[in-house]
């Protein structure tokens, strides 16, 4: 089994930035945490980061076509604004979960709208790092269940 | 510890209600669950269950005063309408995460805007009862570093 | 065949409140309107008025129990801010015909939005009592019709 | 007694037009339910139908003139677009009954306001041609207790 | 000179609608108050009313052929409606001046936009029959102005 | 004279609720402040509180059946929502004066608007208990004056 | 008789102040249109102009005091945003006809709102210095028939 | 095969009407294009115009019984405000290509919305004449599809 | 203790100025009525009225820097649209308490929103003259309460 | 002659993605078909897609400097969100035709807003890959008239 | 060379009001900065200050007749609400600089929009003091290159 | 010191894209400009444009590596639009000024909102080259003073 962990825009700077609202570990750290998770589990992760609202959707696509089992998606900004992530994600045949890691509804009106999380399985919001590590579990039961099925 | 796990109106009709949308389990698939997934971790947990609003205010402002631990929440259509649940999780100081089975994303403009979120630690969102057990295992992490850092 | 007429918030005041909007006749004129209106025919009607929202989605799962085979409603105020009422009529398979004694194109602009018309069959407004009565036997009909297609 | 029934824009095409919303009934198959509803009744029916805004009015004009006792009215898509019908509708001493057949709460949001609604004594809406038949009874009803009151 | 003063709907059923608002003069009344202004001044004038949006452009695209000198034009309700009749306004090269006999910005919202007054030379509004009596004045002065800087 | 105090949801935590926007005394504190203000001056006082919105109106349908002079209603977050409380208001014949602790028009956009404040004689918004007590005052010479002019 | 001529701010730049929307004529030359209109008819004309809004008001108010027969007011740029204008024009007693030189309707959106028509008799818009001089016609003509019905 | 061409309000004046806008082509130039690109093709074209909305639906229903293959249609000013039209579209089993000659995008906001778009099957906007030629060309290859699939 | 009570615009009609929706008291009387209540309380009452905006502006800096113990102010219709004001009421160190005679709730949508109460720190709304006096037994307390506590 | 086909983010999916709404061909199909189409006419056509928004910028730029004579430029979900591409379009001097396969007025309520097509000379929606085809030929005879006219 | 300084409400108060937002310089301390950064250049300063609307149009109008060449411009609170300010700079021939010394993007909504700025040739915003200094540095640059252009 | 100047979207085509707006000078006589108002002041100048908005994300973070002492920042077009470069300016500890050549307050509504100001110091809109002059004048001082303070 294959999942992809995509973070968006200014989340390389993770732990560096705001750290009020968004915490002092660093993307590193959410990495280890996660590898730490599938550790066992005959997972492979991928990771990537980008700033580039289209070069995300060059990473999706790329994945797609790997065969990837499931994404597991921090869009930052984008979120509010991309209808292009959305479409992306709407193309292609791959379980979406979106991530934030701080509780959206808590902050600026236009943080509260969301064009990604419409075209995803579900959204996880406010938990931290462990959001990530929640979806990757549910992306994992989600795949057995569905190669128990066929 | 203690944990509340609340459900909203109509929640009592899990099961039979809009099967395509809640999926065929019920309430107490649910409640089976989560006491499966609490069983040898030390936790209480409480489950119930109102159509009326101001009830549910009751049952917070009650486990409030038993100490509850946190409560995972799930308000059903009063998400999108109840500024008096919002002031209720506001007044007491017991950790919320709210829950939805289905992507609210997905459905209806006016199911797209919850006054509980902004008051909750985080939300979970489309991912079926998995989100109630990642809530409980999110909310028992959670106080289990509170009680390391005391 | 069981028809259930169900009044919301404030109409049991029928008679004392507003009269130059409502009338001046009561909950219990209706009562008898309606016995009259059903004698003869085979259909059992229940009565039901609560001033809680919540109450009245209990009264409402509570007849789908009772297989009701239909359900007039006035939902009063609760037609243009309860979601939870509009899902409790979605969420079981009995017919409803929304009813206003008044005519709510002719008040406040915020009377003017129902949540519920959508998840009914059909609405009656602003024909006083006698929209109970065209929904009885709408909903007679409604049933017959059924029951001859078996 | 004279009671005059009006269909708006694309009602003329009922039977043939979008017959998952307006049934495969035609207007003919109105009349005719009508005319056995009013049978024995002392009532004289006229009929019309109009895909021009303007003429409608005119109609409607002309009704007043020839004293007509109320009016059945289903605008069709002209309800959610016509000031000019709502003023001929408040400028004349006849009461409207506005009548949809399909549940316009159901339907496209543009459908959800109606201009001429709030100048008509009430609405019906949803309940196919049972619709018509009740206001009829209505007006007859509304009718017979004006001319009692004389 | 040639003036056409053009009434829109329900301006037929002058004196007998709304009283109250438009007052009980008719038509009639109208023409001949504009007739006995016009006398001795060399004008000629058109009177045109109807309650079909689209004869009223017929009506302004045949006055034009013919030169007429200008328009005083009551769209009634379609002022708030008709971009039809803006467009038919704006394509010719005659001066409309607008008239509504009561003062639309103490009626209802939807009354207080104006499409076709944005196309117009002016708005004259509230003045009762006044107001078609200056705008007749206005043309007068502007056509005599103007064929002297011829 | 009989004047009934209401408060509604989330009001019975008053004193630990967000002490910092609603201060730290209790309801009972109130409910002494206003006897005391209201002693020696033959006002009897009825006290209550409830979470559930329905019930609020049943609430004050009693107090109007017992004949009560007045009502002085804190609404808490129904305020905002509630229609059915407006409606109960404007179904009586008692005159309410709607009282808020903090000033609403110095916290969210959502709590600015308010159903129940324009079927209310007045509203006191701001003044922390002092409203309470200024309302009770009102209505006490509001009933003074009635009386000396019947 | 006496008719007050009120205008409003940058009025008095006249002339000078965006002559394509305005015209190249001056405050004085208004004044002596006006004048020359009232000549021989027993009026006496009081002018005018501030750029203050309450002074506007304290004019208003000072007129009404002199028994003035009615107000020709051009209020400017305040006609969109001054509830205080409205409110002085509402609490007195004297026929208000408001003036817009320039067509409002062709102008930015934000001047296509006015406050204070609604409270006046009626409006004359775009048709330059004219609807001055038919506003005085129209308020002449007002209290001759006054003063006749008297 | 039967191809109709229907133009809405004013498109009878092309060629006059604000010629920056629409060009000084008429509707005559229009018809000689359209015939040249559809002789040899063995295509029938039928041409109409009107200013009247509803006439415009007889239009189109009289095409409709004609079995025309598809329609061409410019509503003109309609295409905004025109529910009516739009019902008349998806009424019937005729293919729709929406066309304006001019780019309504870069024209007022009001002009930006359509409402018979969304029953059409495509929009040709601001390539002139043009557009006329290439939807006939469309209509032509799409019925030459659906009949070699049959 | 030095208490000012500021009246803005028209409320010096007061008494003559729609008396149904504001009485006929005239602000002497309501002078008289303050003084009374202030009588044997060692309090120095300061009256002003202005129709100016800035003048309202000026008079508040004015009794800031004469150290003024709290302002009672009713800014009539500068409530609704002046943002100067409420700056001036932020900037400066005195406790204001905002009146209105009226219960702005029940009046027309623009007046149901105030910038300066945001800036105050309460609101008295529809009880009269009794609002004034009130607030000027508030701003008492308040300050007895602060010398107490230094 | 040199002509530019730009397709946005996503496009490059065609084939794949969503086939009910975009169909199966993929842009190796669009870029034959217009290869074809633009055989034996002098005309080369120049194919770019991208799915990043600046990348998209920086090809019409590059593309003007050489001396494009114009652009077909299907943006995809940019069409919607991005006013850096409306800039670039109206910075140059290159013709722009916007094309979209699939009828955006058919689809979601975002769909429906275009910022690149104001800046274009035209747009072609919801008739496929025949919109690209009428797009080539529009810019061709544009081309042909454009270098007449010289 | 002549330019005003013109300062709009409460900026009478910059040193005591609010000095987290405006710092605690006053308007003598700014009048001693531009007077220095003016120095030997021959440059004439003229400073006002109102905090009345219709001043500050007086003060701008005196200014345009004594042929002032530019002026800078806080209009304080006046920005957001007043169109009569914006119409002084339109209706004069001297160019404007709005400066605000705080960042208006960075407060509430209603601070957002500016009614001069788009009377003026730009605006400084955030930059304290500074924004004075640059805007006369703007200016006399501005007027020099007019100058040497003659 | 080191001033990073950002341009963003189409501004590599200043001098070339619509010179009314933006003039005839290019980004390289901006970058003389603001090198020689540097010379002499120990102060290192960076310049970068970028299409991109991540690439733009990017170099902002890239110099503050390298300790940038502060940004001149033009966000062309997606000011309006870019939620993650408001993120990226508030994630990091240097200051930044906005900068615009045009003045937007003049330009379409859609320009009138900015993302990225609400994040910067300041701004200065429709100075030309001069705003970016006038920024890093700013900005030295603002490092200059920061420096003495340490």
């Amino acid at each position: 089994m294959k999942i992809g962990i995509l973070n968006g825009p200014n989340l390389n700077l993770l732990g560096k930035r705001e750290p009020d609202i968004y915490g002092n570990l660093t993307l590193d750290d959410l990495k280890n945490q996660l590898l730490s998770a599938a550790k066992n589990k005959n997972i492979t992760l991928e990771f990537a980061q980008s700033n580039v609202e289209g070069e995300l959707i060059n990473i999706i696509q790329e994945w797609a076509k790997e065969n990837c089992d499931g994404v597991i998606f921090n869009p930052g900004a984008y979120t509010h604004t991309s209808i292009a992530l959305r479409d992306a994600i709407s193309s292609l045949n791959m379980p979406f979960v979106e991530v934030h890691i701080s509780n959206i509804y808590k902050r600026e009106e236009f943080r509260q709208h969301s064009f990604t999380a419409g075209a995803s399985v579900g959204v996880i919001s406010g938990l931290g790092f462990f959001g990530y590590v929640a979806a990757l579990q549910y992306l994992t039961e989600f795949n057995e269940k569905k190669s128990k099925n066929k």
